[in-house]
């Protein structure tokens, strides 16, 4: 019986435009890396290999919080060794504490011999982005464990997580080196929206899936347009009109923040558009002064993987 | 050349449960019956071939001012008869002020080699629909047109009208006969709605699209749900919930108020459940002594056509 196992764990993007709190892609990079090994001794044993400095207490880990939940789930003790190494920089806004909690959990499942399915997984997962953030959403979880677009219909009563086939795209992303606190992001959240602003918004989330699933590249151009989250938080993101404005000229169909920022993303027909984005992002970011990585890459059919 | 047509304009239904203001449907019975005839004279002559004792100032009527905007769209003078013959029963909520503007132009542009496309015909239409309501919109002229179900993503500045094929459905309807002012039905709406709750929303709009997109009848059931307009019009239909409930019962899919009601509608997998859940929705007003129409028929793949 296998006793160590490996796990690629990707970033995400939630909310994909308009579709706050429900829409969410998956990346193949960046990555954290899960390694969980058994152990005779039941409980958990994290370590960290990186340098983000982040809690090992199992309770206040977010990898940690997501194994002791699938410890609940299952009859027998078990023990695991869990090395973390996060690739996925904290506060980025592109999952990263939905990567190391989803990819701890699909390589506790691996070493169970696959006795959870995803939507099981999903479940479990959602603990550590609690201990993240106070909620248990699953807008990137959901896209980490199971790959591709995902929609997710509802958290409760019952989780329901829609798997939605999309054409190729390819994502160009840029992270200023800025924190947005994810408090902050909240905190200018609106508490009611006029009626006529949903009304537009659940269009565009409607539009936006229907041209995933008819692989409608201008369908989605038309519809990725956010109306209520992302004017509230654009205060928050120096050079956000700009970039994306950039991007646009430079053929991308369209994007926003990514999750709460200050990540933004761009989603494009190719990977030569998807560089022209990208540079068009980083340009913005240049000319500010402000520091920045780039990331180019397309959506990622499968979430964590053992490796 | 053709110098008169005659035109099958069918009812439909608009919000189609989550979907206020944008989901659409087509049905293939009740139908208005809309016959132009090319006149040398200038200008339009309206006749009613029915009891509904409807104004027939062009100006004023519905297939009138559908009309009055195609004249205004082509170069030369023209004249048209026009002689309505209602099937659709105006104030039932199942779009039949929709019928006849949408038959109008659809019978203009039969007579003029079919120069308008689907969608300037569906802008045309939406005149009518600012004489019946005030408002030019589109979620009954859309599948009016088109047939099926549709998803009007936007309005204006531009249009965007799009095609949803969904499986096999069949639609059990009831029309009880009492009467809910729009007027009363639009001030019951709230002004604006609390942000979670909209995210639910927007959530059940993309499963919807996503459950006719990949034929999933159970994401249909699921997300068919209004957590905002029929909580606030509910007031103004009595038997509502318990026709619902009742329909659920029967087998149905999941459904709601048609449009701002009175008409009650419940989609379904097939014919017999379909007329299960019919009876089910009458056996209420029934039991109320309300007394109601039953429609049972499938989704129409046509929207308003040459007969």
């Amino acid at each position: 019986m296998q006793t160590t196992v490996t796990v690629h764990a990707p970033a995400t993007i939630a909310n994909v435009g308009c579709g706050f709190d429900v829409l969410g892609l998956c990346l193949t990079e960046p990555y954290d890396t899960v390694r969980l090994t058994r152990t005779d001794r039941p409980g958990l044993h994290i370590r960290h290999l990186d340098d983000y400095d982040l809690p090992t207490d199992p309770n206040r880990n977010v990898a940690g919080a997501a194994l002791l939940a699938l410890l609940r789930a299952v009859p027998e003790p078990l023990g695991f060794e869990v090395e973390i190494t996060k690739g996925i920089r904290p506060g980025s806004g592109i999952g990263s504490s939905a990567a190391s909690a989803a990819g701890a959990v699909v390589a506790a499942n691996a070493l169970l011999g696959n006795r959870f399915s995803p939507k099981e997984l999903i479940d479990l997962a959602m603990y550590g982005e609690a201990v993240a953030s106070g909620v248990r959403h699953a807008d990137n979880i959901a896209p980490a464990i199971c790959g591709g677009f995902t929609l997710v219909r509802a958290v409760a009563p019952v989780l329901d997580v829609v798997a939605l086939p999309a054409p190729p795209l390819w994502v160009a992303l840029v992270h200023p080196q800025f924190e947005v606190r994810t408090k902050d992001a909240r905190a200018v959240l609106p508490v009611s929206v006029p009626l006529g602003l949903a009304v537009r918004q659940w269009a565009n989330v409607g539009g936006l899936v229907a041209g995933f699933l008819t692989h409608d590249y201008e369908l989605i151009s038309r519809a990725l347009d956010d109306y209520i989250v992302e004017p509230a938080r654009a205060a928050l993101l120096p050079g956000l009109t700009d970039a994306k404005r950039r991007a646009l000229e430079a053929g991308a169909l369209g994007g926003g923040i990514s999750g709460s920022g200050p990540s933004i993303f761009m989603l494009n027909k190719d990977e030569a558009t998807a560089r022209a984005a990208a540079e068009a992002l980083g340009s913005v970011y240049e000319k500010m002064g402000i520091a920045y990585h780039l990331h180019v890459g397309p959506i990622a059919a499968e979430g964590a993987r053992v490796i």
